[in-house]
């Protein structure tokens, strides 16, 4: 059994078929031919040479069909990564250089064994930090990234930059010298694409393809828009005229050897080498789990840290680059009919048909074509009606996009999301550090207690309850003891206070310590503290601290019963304890 | 009234009489008879001249005057802010140089700016990062490091240390150079103070002293000690015999001038400085806190981030070191009667006093008698209980504390306090991310919904009802889609599921995004999703979010309702909504 949870092969493996291997069979020849040139188009985008990432798509699938869970999932260089590895990558060595290539595989074993570590450690939870508005905002801003970073190849410009405005800034700046016939390729091949994204699928249809099928052929459109290209190169000597070409692509099989194991250069990349698994699970994670659940089929995502650890590692000894599960690939490959982890083999096995036969063509391949195919994958990834909708949920969520996207348009793409999830826990514990609460009385007639501001209840003097709707825990400890002592200084009657613990699942060792100051000071102002209805296994936990031994008030079941007993006890109070000062403080 | 709320002597001051004064006055003789020989240990702690001390004791007292909200709270230098000091200026220049000493002067000022910000901008929650368990183990940790950094005062030995390990073995290497005339001045003043914290105040009421006056008296020991090694050293002349002396202390007033205005310096000082606001401001209010509750008396924690702002930004400008409000002198103000802030200012008169005519007697005074003060001051912060009684009542706060001790003991006190922090998020994480959720159904014969597990109830095979015990967030969304998704693959004829929520106190945009997904993600595999007992608040943000629109479900006003309904349409479903796949994901 364990094995088998280590190893999910073994379990849809035995129950392989005639008819599964057909369906696998045909999803991994449309997806080969969709993953093609998303693979060329994403190792330009990080920066490395074409064949890069047609490596990164062959062991990578074939670690995910050993050790992933998701029965659909297609993984592979996808964009947003290609943009993080060519950010990181370029922080220690200059692009084209083997020490960037270097650099690259370098990531992908650090996040790869990150990812096993996480999944080993059950460290999967981390991937909480990334809030939705967060990893929203960061793929929408890194998406207009992307796009503004591959117009300097569709106008045949030189130049870069990280950030938006210094993109732009060369873009304008270099505009005079726009080679036209690059332009005119790309404007072409944009053009295109965009028409396959919508009029392919009908033309299909009116040329007799039935429904399903025309759907999966309209993804062959940048195989198409690659085909055309390279036709058209051929036939007008766009070489000659010096549009910029991939160039030649070495034919063979990925390169197996070690990635760099140079501790100074793990430590440079460990910071970006973290955000790129963590992105990369939680986008991953969240398509597998759409995928598998349309088919009531589950995902188990501590293993999919192991399988996509595993993948990322088998990229880092065959001359890959970080991957993950890619969307629209998945998709394409859940709608042409996958049915196990043996169509990602299948897929593995005809990227490794392209790379052997196919990359020799490639060479007369024009890169602003590929520029058109990013722009095109890309654009749909930007939500540009995300900001309003959460702007109407809720102004702190907003706030937490709108940092992430700044930042990451004008600072970079590690500043961005790291200022995200800053900026989220910020906001968390603000919010956390002043929960809801009540002070509650008896309604007439009932053992019901309700807010004093929104009904007519009765109340005593001498008696304040307060309901806290939170568990109380050291982001709000502080505030507890604030707001107590507050109702208390207004109230010069008062003799008891109840704390209604009804909504209260946990009490940390911080907000025990708080009540444990909160008993001590009310003692020594003469009230004594009192607790109801107290959830078992809060109780059974304070039953190990010294709170109840020292409690000035009582623990009462139900706040019933707590009014009854305190509310004919208007004066009651022994003395303070003896020495409310402990040792403590900073002398 | 907002002035009086920024300035709370406009409160105080009017009411201000003859009886007041009288008592303010007492109590301060008292404090400055106790803050003299402090003042002078805790500048040799941070490594800075003597005076420093003094000058820190002056200028912030009246700037909190002026602007905190606690009647007693006595600021000036403290033992852990000092050590936080030397190792924050000694990372950027040695002890003994000026540059360390503009250091200490920036780390003042830039802790007052993040004070004043905080308060300005409300953003004392902050506080709330270091918990409970990292605060105490931080401060037993450096109580431990500060002894054991005195100690080779006490031997007369050079060498030094950050680490326990490093300041044990300079220690032990050096141990054969002990100067014997130092270590018996040293030991002696250990002596005379231990016996001075238990014997003293008998013999003063043995002498026929009021029990009260004794106890206060008692308060001098450390002067008595300073004076009395002061007159041995001049009789004896220990001078001659290589004793090491505080030197010469130059008399007159804190000299006014601005502190050093250098970006590159605050740079590398930005973090220490922070944590010194933090950790200054945390203990600091709760000493504040403990006094202000014992007389029914209040502080505002936003005001008294303004009021130890200006208090650190007084220490900068006057030549000082970054100061908070200590727990032994505030207690002994406001045992002392200390009725007012104007106790303070009349310390600070007597601090500068002792500034303008004691200083030149200071000169003789020897090193190891002020380090002697130092060890017995700390060693009572230290709480050797407090990891025991936290091992027993939570696991997850003991390991907090654990790490913040270790790493504070064996790498550093920044380190150790941002390990704190660390870890006390991540263990929150980790809570936060599987929260406890319960499967309910009906007992029979009541309205009454409880768990499965633990309890005779009624369910159906096609309806699903769980009750989350926690508001729904970013750091659970993921969980709530795993818990949820799981259960639904587990029973095949679930047609409904209910998603009790009595304890759900909040819905952020993650958590709203979790619930779409797992509405649509139902909807695909022929089940309906209901809502019941959404709380009023929760429920007015939604209806401002598309979930209500796209529910495959209803949202009941109670559990009951939601039972009765569903129970009676065991097959009840629609066809799932037109396209579930929006255009997202890192294709």
């Amino acid at each position: 059994m364990r094995l088998a949870a280590l190893l999910p092969i073994l379990d849809w493996g035995r129950r392989y078929d005639r008819q599964t291997l057909s369906s696998d069979l045909v999803a991994a020849v449309v997806v080969t031919i969709m993953l093609v040139p998303q693979s060329l188009a994403y190792a330009l985008l990080a920066g490395l040479p074409a064949e890069v990432g047609l490596y990164a798509s062959i062991a990578p699938l074939l670690a995910y069909a050993l050790f992933g869970t998701s029965r659909t999932l297609a993984v592979g260089p996808v964009a947003v990564i290609a943009l993080m590895t060519a950010t990181a990558a370029g922080s220690v060595a200059a692009p084209g250089t083997a020490a960037y290539r270097e650099a690259a595989l370098a990531l992908a074993l650090l996040s790869g064994l990150m990812l096993l570590a996480m999944g080993v450690l059950r460290l999967g939870f981390l991937a909480n930090l990334l809030s939705h508005p967060v990893i929203s905002g960061f793929i929408s801003a890194s998406g207009l990234l992307i796009a503004t970073s591959q117009l300097r190849h569709l106008f045949g410009l030189g130049g870069g930059g990280d950030t938006l405005p210094a993109m732009l800034g060369a873009l304008l700046a270099g505009l005079g010298a726009t080679h036209l016939p690059t332009l005119g390729v790309g404007l072409s091949s944009l053009a295109f694409l965009v028409w396959a994204r919508r009029g392919l699928k009908p033309l299909l249809g009116r040329l007799g393809l039935a429904p399903r099928a025309s759907e999966l052929a309209a993804r062959g459109g940048p195989a198409l828009a690659v085909v055309g290209a390279i036709a058209a190169v051929e036939a007008f000597g766009l070489d000659a005229r010096g549009v910029p070409l991939v160039g030649a692509v070495p034919a063979g099989l990925p390169p197996l050897r070690l990635p760099p194991l140079d501790p100074q250069l793990w430590g440079r990349l460990a910071v970006p080498a973290f955000l790129i698994a963590l992105v990369g699970f939680v986008e991953s994670v969240s398509v597998a789990q759409t995928l598998a659940a349309r088919r009531r089929q589950r995902i188990v995502p501590d293993q999919e840290l192991i399988g996509l650890g595993a993948s990322n590692l088998a990229a880092a000894v065959s001359g890959g680059m970080p991957v993950t599960g890619g969307f629209a690939r998945s998709v394409v490959n859940f709608d042409a009919g996958a049915e196990t982890p043996a169509a990602g083999a299948f897929t593995a096995a005809g990227i490794l048909l392209a790379a052997l036969f196919l990359a020799p063509l490639l060479a007369s391949l024009p890169v602003a074509t590929l520029a058109a195919t990013i722009i095109v994958a890309v654009l749909s990834i930007i939500d540009t009606r995300a900001p309003l909708r959460l702007w109407r949920y809720s102004r702190r969520d907003f706030a937490a996009m709108a940092i992430t996207i700044l930042v990451t348009l004008l600072v970079g793409v590690e500043p961005g999301i790291l200022a995200g999830v800053a900026a989220s826990l910020v906001l968390h514990l603000w919010r956390s550090a002043a929960p809801h609460a009540a002070i509650v009385g008896r309604v007439p007639g009932t053992e019901h207690f309700r807010n004093v501001e929104r009904h007519e209840v009765i109340t005593f003097p001498h008696l304040l309850t307060v309901r806290v709707d939170e568990s109380l825990t050291y982001l709000n400890a502080r505030w507890l003891e604030e707001f107590l002592l507050e109702q208390v200084a207004a109230r010069p009657a008062l003799r008891h206070v109840v704390l209604m613990c009804s909504a209260v699942n946990a009490i940390d060792a911080s907000a025990l310590e708080s009540l444990e100051a909160i008993n001590h000071r009310l003692a020594d102002a003469g009230i004594r503290l009192h607790l109801s209805e107290v959830k078992g296994p809060v109780m059974d936990r304070l039953k190990r601290s010294h709170l109840l031994d020292t409690l000035s008030g009582r623990v009462f079941l139900s706040q019933h019963a707590a009014f009854a007993a305190l509310a004919a006890d208007p004066d009651g109070m022994a003395a303070p304890p003896p020495d409310p000062w402990g040792p403590r403080g900073l002398i």
